[in-house]
């Protein structure tokens, strides 16, 4: 690799200074010019396309450029383009994105550009916007560059066609290999501070994380913050059932007995609560999820108008960079763009996606099926022949399902990413959701087909709660070791060894190690980890009332370990403003309902009312009526409580409220 | 009754001219001022009373009075006001109400008082607003009349109270008696010519009732005219079904047979569909009604684009006039007005409203129990002693349970109208829609319960079947005479003899003739016909499939028996702008999903089903997961669908976001 170092392209800020694009327009001149974002080309660019996109980079967006500042390293054969913003391209980017910022009067309103001078701090853009916001914005105008006539780039064979755009070609034409946001090691050690060390243990300094990561990796960071409260009341609920209610072995002993000789259950004995506490835990676990989702709703919309993402014009925006169609005037804007009908994109979701997801789903059920069939006609295979072949076989069907599994999942993702681009979505969160939405839908599918085969096929709950607290207990136990001890130690003992070779010239090194870091693998995993854990406790926890206390235990650590790893192990990613956590709160809700059935479900099973049915006290046709009942009644119960609560806090409501009254009245005052 | 021929006040449009309140303000100034709306006040009203109130009518609102024009009628001594408006009034209560009207560029844009030169007809109020909005702006401006201090008013006993409520005070203190819109004799005899003569058979003029009549009557017109069109696929099913398609009697007639011995059913045939039949009705009508009310919903957001309603802005103008709270600054919009925080009203629903229509909803049911029992008992005991005493108490049970349910009935519509009030919703549709949503679910469960009886607890098809046609047929025909049939008559034959005698002044007697009409009694028995035929269609059709014929046949001619009925036999509603049938849309969409729920029920229930579980060949407690399993997926694949189609069609929704760009625009480009 050509590194910087290696031709002597020392990127200290203060040799950043000297070259820096000059700015012709008085109120960008600044005495230091800030670097925001790196572009690493490929090792073999040549100087003469380098250049070509810096002289692009820097030209004003009349001419069809960027209007940023752009730094070429040291001379013109590095392979880094450090880039930053001037104040007009990042106060137009603040009116287009739609953020709200402190006006004169205090409230949080919408930027204006033409009203800039009544907004507080508009003059040191350090203050005024956050360094994720700067950070975005580069990356933003940097995406929407767009070629404005059919042309050739110098140094590259390929030439670019007619509003195509640019940074993607490049990128294709392996000009461009990443572009990242520099992290700003002073403002992170501060963070990191407040954040996970030893002294602070209760809260997180969410508006500092806001500041310095951005809205996604923030609005992450407060429902995971706003989730770990709110298991505190099932947690208390899940101990007093375990350790001051009796157990009801007493009762369902019988039961038992009976079941393990119809072969029904395994040998174990029954130490789960008794029926009373099964329903205790089932109808407090299908209220507190709609009272922890509507409470979070109301966290979230009073977060989003602190952090002034409440009025995110995205619609209004530019499309994002892979958005295609043929050009024409936006009926809404009036500006010149790709125009692409939105009820094609939704044919083709409803048409191909849903069905494509749909036959994955079926996939996944076939496998299982097939593996249990195997493992019978292997078992009774080997109990006919008993040779070592016949034992080897018997491992055979998991060794098929696990690759078969894998297999199926990698060629999910690949499907799921190309159907969502092919689905062509206007907005950048749009696209997010779509592609969220039918990844999740499969790694939750997969995560639950067996406890829901286990609970509904088999109808066997001993072995339910047995395999929930193995996956709580190991499962979690895994996921911290490879999510954060594993990195943790090839950081210390792989990474920083070589860094400390460099420790001489420090902000060298700053830019260096950055480089070498792995690129951070957004926030899915975190959230599908909190989905997953979510659905143990809402779908399952009245057979095991002591999921809330190991998922408590675990999201306190997980707290600390993801903030640890987003600061130290990986690339700063960027952050786009949102407004909420998107479709993520939607997962949870359905996932809300969904409980409803299966807690109702687990009930019919609990050993008491199995009991009750034996006894002949009750027919079972009746009983599953009246579980159906209570079914509907619990679903309806949850829709008017998300009703009656509302999602925003007064206080919001009423910033919003006033924001549109002016802006109605701002309408009316026009003068065309 | 002190009439204005006896005093000689001769109404003419004419003599109207003379003593109307002179306006100052020139671009009010106009030829000829249109009567609009008349105040009719009690017969004993002093003089002094009734030239305070014209003189509150005609100052102008920094006096506290409505700044409208008034006519004494002939002399102090009248008991009537009529009242018009001027230009000025009409135009700024055009923009507070939040009416869209046409743009010099052709677009629909929400009227601008300061920007009203750029609109289209702004110089001639009788094209600019229909003949609706200008009454309903009379009766707004009238309603909003408020005491800016405690004082006397002449001629009545009582004082009324700062910020108290003119209009309320004086109805109460039995000054006014009501306010109704004139009538225009020759605009009413042009619609009825378009809208329900004998040429007139296809289609209605929607807009000219919106224009005559007003949103929410042109809603409900609307409404019934897209429901009407489409009854016709299923009306075809179901004659299709019964006509085309054996009966499946010869399959079902062993369990027939078996249920007959078994007391279960009556002693008729089974002449009803196969179950085959039965399925495809009912998944038919499963889905009719999702994609019923999703192209509903995208018409009603035409139409409302249309009219000019889709920008109301309700909550920005003043509250209604049965609102109070403590007085203070609106932190919205930063008018004077009363406050009361929403949470109190959400509050006092969920508290006390909902229990209190639970409670009614259970008093229907204690009531239908006590029936069934009280009539069992006197069955055993005539016959046990058979004597004539013994026969007239057989129909004691039917006697005390009609009273019962008409004295529960009148019980629960004056409780809603309270328990309404007592929520104190500060806007008139929220009011309307609580109250609507009241009576309601008592009307409906009334209706139903029966039904619901017999389908659920006796499981008996074929009296279910036997009760649907003859609701159908004799229920229909009972309401079409009393709703038409009935003031038709009376119309022809007692009031209209009365009318001739005076028919030698035209326009006297218009007035005449129409302060002699019942007030029109709103739209809420009209819907809720309409929401039990739904009803009936929906929830039970599969067991009956003409249904949906006798439906189609039934609402031809309702359309023209309400045309007429509006247009001939009651006195001009006031209409307000709405821009969509408020909760009704919701009632249809609750009892779709309900229909799936029954429809399941129903399907288990059928002949065909049951004799399969009869024969063994499947548990009827497998037969039971599986219709829950189709349950389930039915209603999300509902909710799947009604979210795949867009609410509002392309066009509107362009429209509406182009007006939102441009108030987002416009809030940008303010000074402050």
């Amino acid at each position: 690799m050509t590194s910087l170092a290696d031709k002597g392209c020392v990127p200290t800020h203060n040799l950043f200074q000297g070259s820096w694009t000059q700015v012709s327009c008085p109120c960008c001149m600044s005495d230091r010019v800030e670097p925001l974002v790196v572009i690493r080309l490929s090792d073999k660019v040549q100087p003469v396309t380098k250049s070509w996109l810096i002289s692009l980079i820097e030209a004003s967006k009349r001419h069809g450029g960027a209007a940023l500042l752009a730094h070429p390293g040291e001379d013109e054969c590095g392979d880094v383009i450090v880039v930053s913003a001037p104040r007009c391209t990042l106060l137009k980017a603040t009116e287009d994105l739609g953020l709200c910022k402190k006006y004169c009067n205090g409230d949080m309103v919408a930027f204006s550009y033409q009203d800039r001078s009544n907004f507080s701090n508009v003059d040191n853009m350090q203050e005024f916007l956050t360094l994720a916001q700067r950070q975005y914005i580069v990356k933003n105008e940097l995406d929407s560059l767009q070629s404005q006539k059919k042309q050739k780039i110098p140094g590259v064979t390929e030439a670019i066609g007619t509003w195509e755009n640019i940074c993607q070609k490049l990128t294709k034409a392996g000009v461009i290999k990443d572009i990242f946001p520099l992290h700003d090691q002073e403002k992170l050690n501060d963070l990191g501070k407040k954040w996970y060390s030893e002294k602070q243990i209760w809260g997180q300094p969410l508006d500092a994380i806001q500041s310095y990561f951005g809205d996604t990796v923030a609005f992450y960071f407060s429902f995971l913050d706003f989730y770990t409260w709110a298991l505190v009341p099932p947690a208390l609920l899940g101990l007093a059932l375990t350790f001051l209610v009796p157990g009801g072995g007493e009762s369902s002993g019988t039961v038992m007995k009976k079941q393990v000789e119809e072969g029904v259950m395994g040998d174990d004995d029954d130490d789960g609560p008794s029926v009373s506490g099964h329903m205790v835990q089932a109808v407090f676990s299908m209220l507190w999820s709609t009272l922890f989702m509507e409470f979070w709703k109301r966290r979230s919309s009073a977060l989003s108008e602190r952090w002034g993402t409440l009025q995110l014009s995205e619609s209004f925006a530019e499309p994002r960079p892979g958005f295609h169609g043929t050009l024409g005037i936006n009926p809404v804007t009036g500006r010149l763009e790709p125009l692409f009908p939105e009820w094609k994109s939704q044919l083709r979701v409803g048409l191909v996606s849903v069905p494509v997801v749909g036959l994955f789903m079926g996939l996944v059920v076939l496998g299982m099926t097939g593996f249990y069939y195997g493992e019978a006609l292997a078992q009774s295979f080997h109990q006919d022949s008993a040779s070592w072949f016949s034992r080897v076989l018997l491992y055979l069907p998991s060794i098929i399902h696990i690759v078969y599994t894998n297999m199926l999942g990698n060629m999910h993702s690949t499907v799921a990413l190309q159907l969502t681009e092919w689905e062509n979505h206007r907005e950048e969160s749009s696209f997010q959701n779509h592609h969220t939405t039918k990844v999740l839908l499969f790694t939750f599918f997969n995560n639950f087909a067996v406890l829901f085969h286990i609970a509904f096929y088999k109808q066997d709950l001993p072995l339910l709660r047995k395999r929930l607290a193995s996956l709580l207990i190991l499962a979690q136990l895994l996921n911290q070791f490879t999510e954060v001890v594993v990195p943790f130690l090839v950081d210390r003992f792989i990474t920083a060894p070589q860094k400390e070779l460099l420790e001489d010239d420090l902000e060298e090194e700053t830019l260096r190690s950055q480089r070498s870091l792995p690129s951070f693998p957004g926030l899915f995993s975190e959230y599908i980890e909190l989905l997953v854990q979510f659905g143990y406790l809402s779908l399952f926890s009245c057979v095991y009332p002591l999921t809330a206390v190991l998922l408590l235990l675990n999201n306190i650590t997980e707290i600390r370990g993801d903030a640890y790893k987003i600061c130290k192990l990986f690339r700063k990613p960027f952050s786009p403003p949102v407004s909420n956590i998107g479709v993520w709160q939607t997962a949870f809700e359905v996932l809300g309902f969904v409980s409803v059935m299966s807690n109702c479900w687990l009930l019919l099973l609990s050993p008491r009312v199995q009991e009750f049915c034996l006894e002949g006290r009750i027919s079972s046709k009746n009983i599953l009526l009246f579980a159906i009942l209570v079914e509907h009644v619990l679903i309806l119960f949850k829709m008017v409580l998300a009703f009656m609560i509302p999602d925003e806090p007064d206080w919001v409501r009423i910033k919003r409220e006033q924001m549109e009254f002016q802006s109605m009245q701002a309408l009316g005052q026009r003068k065309l």
